[in-house]
């Protein structure tokens, strides 16, 4: 095997990424909120020796449910009910920092990196969503302000997992000593958004820090990214714009002294897999006749706030600005997609429909192997966010016919060899910020 | 078998709720954050045909960390792991209407009531801690202002609980419709504390709404919980205090539109148990020889307010007040359990440390037996909460031993009835309050 090995992330949706996956006589969509669904597919995903499971979220109904199987249960939820029943497989949840106070998420994903075994990561996003906002009682605040709030967020969150060093529970049972007080800290954060004295109530979590994944590819999302995050979710269409991001992305790292190999990269890909070519088209062709226009048009608009009617399904995309400030980069991706291939807005529904923008791939095992690891080879990829478009089988397919490919060419592990998400990941455990101070050893915590 | 029956549910805090636990040797401290522990617990209790499972909750690190195994995962994310590897027990979380939002909290125990298929329950509690106001930048709010929020709170989650109507999901893939819009509602909700447009992004969970599980014993949180609680846990020392709150809280529901039977009050109680009552007490004198007094005096400091010191220890305990806002309730129990029976601090500490308040009582499984009868039969209990000194052992030796006992006395059931924890309480599940006005099927929440 190489040294350097693909990451592959298994990204969950209900029953499938496809929007009319639902519809699809392979799927049973009563179970977008039944745990034996997850816990399947938590089991197939560890089966393939995937690094991760991943849930996305929002924080409003989003979308139009009259055409799609929406409303599945809280991903921090769900994952912990995935821990309590898998081993190896590491548990990434999207929190909002918009809609959320840090001393919470700290906790919750310190809880959920303790009770997996040290196996838990944390998708940052701001949330967009004008809804989301509603459900909240305030208006959407502004995609700078959304950053600055999560950039402090980051800053309270990690100084909380890092409040308790690792030597701080003593467990002397003779001596009466639990833990050294002197080696958990009072964070006294006073910032602009957030005052949080600290220390969190619960000790260091295996991993130190939960893993930090991160999804934004506006501007400010990059720059997020290459200062805080560890993994990074993406949709690029092309090769080419999958080198350019992440080229762009390896090449901010160094100004806040991280070195590339502290990021892995993974572009999404929703592989529509047949044991024949001919076999994954028809797959493809079945999913695209259960497509509702309606639905397609409403997840248009609020995927990019570009709003069209069915009177506009068969011509081209009108002239629309790609500089909307908020969902901008998903909107550009969009735009970009239409042009490029001279789409009608039927057409492009149909190419949004599998993957909401990130890339689909039909074809066999190899094929899909292949482009897998061209992109991997050639400054595109550390590895991939897989979408399937049907679950659980294209899960199920993905592991017992692609991953072995991957295995044989010597892309991507055989066996676990990391305990941690992290250290699937190949990424170091990082040490508490607090740890070099604690030679003054004086009492922070203790209640008055 | 008698038509009332016990419910019994299993209060579970790291090794055992006598607060040195931890140093005896018949538990081991390093599992206070081991889901197998918890898992072990969970399946214990479901052994004994319990009703439910609780964790109580702070948000910050309450007591001193140097003295005690402090710091077990947040409830929510641990009961979400167990409802994966459990069958019929309920789940009961407490999370803080004061430091959150009631769309993240509806959202959250809806999950884990789909998750568990119907077992989850909600113990509210409004955070009377300074150190919890410091961890969300704010200062502690006033006794009433929390129960005004908290009011607020639970009509926001219920409405959300509510927004989506039984049967508003179709699941028609022929047709193409997977739900009728006209039965999901926006909430719109506008008040003092909160605006939440909704609906809830989940469909209704399997209990409509989850157990609401109430605690305070403030006159405020008393009434708060003939208004809205469906089982109530409370602290009370004799059987004569134990039957005047029974029948306050039984007297209070008539405003409210509510029946006796609507409501389950469980005392706590923890159980010390041996095969011969000297083997109780041993275990119990074991426990009280392993007390830090100074653990004890932070205590009694963050739960009453008291503060005294080491050289206060073998006096009685000075002329306080009880008026004292937030912590009232249990202030007032602790100090007239010191004048009643004429304790000096030591001796009171002694006491407190067993339960914070909660009834201790020392004996053989028929012994505990008759005194969890004698107050079922007469007016002051519905059932217990069980808070075990010291776990696992405690609740396996309750369960081994005590319910038995308890169900050849026609007291407790023998096997599940009820598929959710609500058919176990004996309690209704609310219809949606919605679901009169759907004749209208005006599509509220169609995204634009």
């Amino acid at each position: 095997m190489s040294p350097r090995t693909l990451h592959l992330n298994a990204f969950l949706m209900g029953v499938g990424h496809h929007e009319a996956a639902w519809r699809h006589p392979r799927t049973d969509p009563a179970l977008i909120t039944d745990v034996r669904h997850y816990r399947r597919l938590a089991e197939i995903a560890e089966r393939g020796r995937l690094d991760s499971v991943f849930f996305a979220d929002g924080l409003a109904l989003q979308g139009d449910v009259r055409h799609n199987a929406l409303g599945t249960p809280e991903p921090l939820t769900l994952l912990a009910a995935l821990a309590a029943v898998t081993e190896h497989i590491g548990l990434i949840a999207t929190v909002s920092t918009t809609y959320n106070e840090p001393f919470h998420v700290a906790r919750k994903f310190a809880s959920l990196d303790h009770i997996s075994g040290g196996r838990a990561g944390w998708n940052i996003v701001t949330s967009a969503g004008e809804a989301e906002a509603h459900n909240f009682g305030i208006e959407r605040p502004a995609h700078a302000a959304r950053y600055q709030r999560a950039t402090e967020f980051l800053d309270v969150v990690t100084k909380l997992w890092d409040s308790w060093e690792d030597d701080a529970v003593l467990r002397d049972r003779n001596g009466g000593r639990y833990a050294d007080s002197g080696k958990i800290h009072a964070i006294r954060h006073a910032g602009d958004h957030f005052g949080v004295t600290g220390p969190l109530n619960i000790s260091r979590s295996p991993q130190g820090h939960p893993l930090l994944v991160q999804a934004g590819s506006s501007q400010d999302g990059i720059e997020f990214a290459a200062r805080h995050a560890e993994a990074v979710f993406t949709a690029q269409q092309t090769l080419e714009d999958g080198q350019e991001f992440y080229a762009d992305l390896k090449g901010r790292l160094a100004r806040y002294g991280r070195r590339p190999e502290q990021v892995v990269v993974l572009p999404g890909i929703s592989p529509i897999i047949g044991s024949t070519e001919r076999e994954a088209l028809r797959l493809e062709k079945e999913l695209e006749d259960l497509i509702i226009p309606a639905y397609g048009l409403a997840q248009l608009s609020q995927m990019t706030g570009i709003h069209l009617g069915e009177d506009d399904l068969d011509g081209p995309l009108p002239d629309v600005g790609v500089e909307t400030e908020g969902a901008q980069s998903r909107r550009r991706l969009v735009v970009e997609l239409a042009r490029r291939e001279g789409l009608t807005v039927r057409q492009l529904l149909g190419r949004l429909a599998g993957g909401r923008g990130h890339r689909v791939v039909a074809g066999t095992p190899e094929q899909i192997a292949d482009q897998i690891q061209l992109w991997f080879e050639n400054g595109a990829a550390d590895g991939f966010n897989i979408m399937p478009p049907i679950l659980p089988d294209g899960l199920a397919d993905f592991v017992d016919h692609v991953v072995p490919e991957l295995q044989v060419r010597g892309l991507f592990r055989t066996e676990y060899t990391g305990r941690t998400l992290r250290e699937n990941y190949g990424l170091d455990r990082p040490a508490s910020r607090f740890a070099a101070t604690s030679g003054e050893r004086h009492d922070l915590v203790v209640a008055s």
